[in-house]
């Protein structure tokens, strides 16, 4: 046996593949043509290609790509332009289609998807476990979906009939079906003698289920019990009944969570009958946090999906346009709250250049406010004994920051335009306009929450919206009164 | 074997111990014993505690808590405040100190800290391994420490030592040390043997290490493996050499990546001479994924680190004020900018109510461009050969929002004050703002990227700033020239 090369294996290593793959594209000048040709119709840039390049090249980026992960071929396909992508894609053996296709991002499969034919797709698919099938469904065509309904046994069209139907944010949709049981009566010389006819077992099976006759789930069976016992000793002596079990229709989220609890690897999935359905396995849970927290991301900067960063303008545009249209409205509005108080800005003209402090710093600290309350929802740390108590802090919290910031703002003021009445009326407008984006930083959450929906989309627009008119309000009203 | 009843173990349960538990406390009025008798000296509450309470109630309460996994009792700490807290963990049992300690957030851990006795804290960490005691020791006095250091053996000395030399974010913060290795010229049978001797394997043990006798790392092999293969094959022919190998310096995030991609439960880590020296486990970087999106997340509000919610008005208001008083700062300048502009202003009072608009929505479509870039970067997405088209597609988008957005806001201001000309100032500011906001939100995560630094820190600060006086010094600086 020799050594393992120190690098090969080396995971910042990963970009190098890339950088190879882009520099084996570069040497037949691909990049060039690409570019050059991307009005020519599909097939005159085949042609086109086939003279340019080297079939050698060609050989050698195949062989390449054959020697990587699936995964690593979706970073690859996912971090190369439309055009080069496409050329990589066809380089790809078909058999490992389906494995990829499972592995990229959800824009970039959209992209591959649409140059593949009905029959490819067909083909794809058939190196899929059935969960896997449910989880392309989306993005396949009707008439593929047939096709491949018709190519699997009963019980596969089972599971993927019981696999789609399970929203996207439920444990049925996280769940796999490649479990392996055993019964409770049994030596576990002879579940190994069973597990042998296996060549080898389901990824992540750290446990096997322990059910009865009737796929009633009893407990499960560590497979290290199984190798620090004796082959005598009987299953029901050794089994785990105190264990995690998840139902189809539980949260998502709540699964995750008790994956970080206590640590699991994998978890029965248990029907109301008590029926063991399936299996959730952390590899899958660790996607679904991983997604779920870009989702929280890009929501927060108003993107509403994941987007391919070769993705044309105009889809991309498209992509942000939802998030800027309600922020025109937003702005409009508050547009027009100063407008009412043109007269006043006329007379005093500071007003103008002083009120978009008034406006922001509350904003901001409101979106502090509801960050926190976001994040203690999600944990499950508000309850009714407590709200009130959070309530009186937030607000504290603001009056001592209007207090703070207010009084440096209302000096500012003071020293620019000697106007002492002008200072008072700048810290009074940050003191309540501070007040105002603590209640709304706490209520639009909470709000959100008990009306179901995510506490986190939208509320950031919401707020801002608030705290900037409410803002100019304020500030423009309190010098009506008092400094004209 | 009685069947599992459905609730006990159902996982949208926990928050039903959480409640019981707060019922429990509130039983004994509790909740308003602590709340009027804050004032009171420590000694005094736990005198008038004890007269006050059954002591019935407190043993139920005990024993609720010893039937609660370590992570759920952090979970209730974390959701309780400050005094029904240290009630709680005062009725923990010292020895599951340690556990629980390691579970709960930093800001909770602090508190609990503080009120627990050098020998306590002593005793707490004499329950765990040395990974452990060096996630912990940031937190422990000097002088707790010393004693737990002067309590461990040589080689779990050697350990803890090497465990604390590495960065928070490298794969050496990750690791721990409880892995099995087994050398590669025994067949099963011994390795099995071997096993047995153990009384349960260490969490996580998906794969045993196999190492020649100078602890040099030769390769994996699957406990799958020895399951479904016969007794007498030797390790050297079933064990995997192509396998990820993880070194101590390499960043974690990168090791989470690893784990993403390829599925892992578990890596080995070898040092620079291809010595195996740990382990990192999926438990581990399921918490690492969690705390750096919950990080990005409280870094995009502007709070420095994880607020406990039930910390003081003073503590919390000091987590917040760095990112108000940078963002006072950039709202003063942005101030003085419309204040250079308080001529035009007093002309054209229209003005003042539209320039928040140019501003505004500048500010959040360069926010949505940061967002994809720092997304592709921290995909590994972004190389040399693709920036330029990165930069010209980001430009293009901003042209075309400019004339989509920047036409309806002009036709918005002259419908409102009937003047052409005030439109298309309007309009032109808009496309040269949203340009600006493009070249600003691809700067500077790049920049940021470049200068080795965390491109998502403080990026949104710095944009908003430049766009918010961008736009108001384009807008005003339009109007003097074309309207006055």
């Amino acid at each position: 046996m020799t050594d393992i090369p120190h690098d090969t294996q080396h995971t910042d290593n990963l970009p190098q593949h890339l950088l190879q793959v882009q520099h084996l594209l570069e040497k037949h000048a691909l990049v060039e043509v690409v570019a050059h040709n991307q009005e020519l119709p599909r097939s005159d840039r085949h042609a086109l290609l086939d003279t340019l390049l080297h079939k050698q090249h060609l050989a050698q980026l195949r062989q390449k790509l054959e020697d990587l992960h699936p995964a690593d071929i979706a970073y690859i396909l996912e971090a190369l332009p439309i055009e080069q992508r496409l050329l990589v894609w066809e380089l790809v053996k078909a058999e490992r289609d389906g494995e990829i296709l499972i592995e990229v991002s959800d824009a970039v499969r959209e992209s591959l998807i649409a140059t593949m034919s009905r029959d490819e797709l067909v083909e794809a698919t058939e190196q899929l476990d059935t969960d896997e099938i449910a989880d392309l469904a989306p993005d396949l065509p009707h008439n593929v979906m047939r096709d491949v309904f018709k190519s699997l046994s009963i019980e596969e069209r089972e599971q993927l009939r019981s696999a789609m139907s399970y929203p996207e944010d439920s444990v049925g949709a996280l769940m796999d079906f490649s479990m392996v049981h055993v019964r409770e009566d049994v030596s576990l010389e002879v579940v190994s003698r069973y597990l042998r006819r296996f060549d080898e077992l389901p990824d992540h099976t750290d446990q096997v289920f322990v059910v009865d006759r009737d796929d009633h789930f009893k407990g499960v069976l560590p497979i290290n019990l199984i190798v620090v016992n004796e082959p005598d000793t009987i299953v029901g002596t050794l089994m785990k009944t105190e264990t995690i079990q998840l139902h189809p229709d539980d949260k998502a989220d709540q699964a995750a969570q008790a994956f970080e609890r206590y640590d699991l690897v994998s978890a029965p999935v248990v029907d109301e009958d008590g029926k063991l359905v399936g299996r959730v396995t952390v590899n899958v849970v660790l996607d679904f946090i991983r997604e779920e927290s870009d989702t929280d991301l890009l929501n927060q900067a108003g993107l509403r999906e994941e987007e391919d960063i070769f993705a044309s303008v105009w889809k991309s545009a498209q992509n942000r346009w939802a998030w800027l249209a309600l922020n025109l409205c937003t702005a409009f509005f508050a547009s027009r709250v100063i407008g009412g108080f043109e007269d006043t800005i006329e007379k005093f003209v500071a007003l103008a250049a002083l009120m978009p402090i008034v406006a922001g710093i509350a904003g901001n600290s409101a979106n502090q406010t509801t960050t926190i309350i976001i994040r203690s929802l999600a944990l499950g740390q508000i309850t009714q004994a407590n709200a009130r108590r959070l309530i009186l802090k937030e607000l504290a919290i603001s009056g001592l920051n209007g207090v703070v910031w207010g009084g440096i703002a209302g000096l500012f003021a003071y020293f620019l335009y000697h106007s002492i009445a002008l200072g008072v009326v700048m810290t009074s407008a940050m003191v309540l306009n501070l007040c105002v984006g603590a209640l709304v930083g706490l209520a639009i959450p909470l709000l959100l929450e008990k009306l179901g929906r995510d506490p986190a989309i939208g509320a950031s627009v919401m707020i801002t919206a608030i705290t900037d008119s409410g803002g100019f309000f304020i500030f423009l009203g309190l010098a009506t009164i008092f400094l004209i």
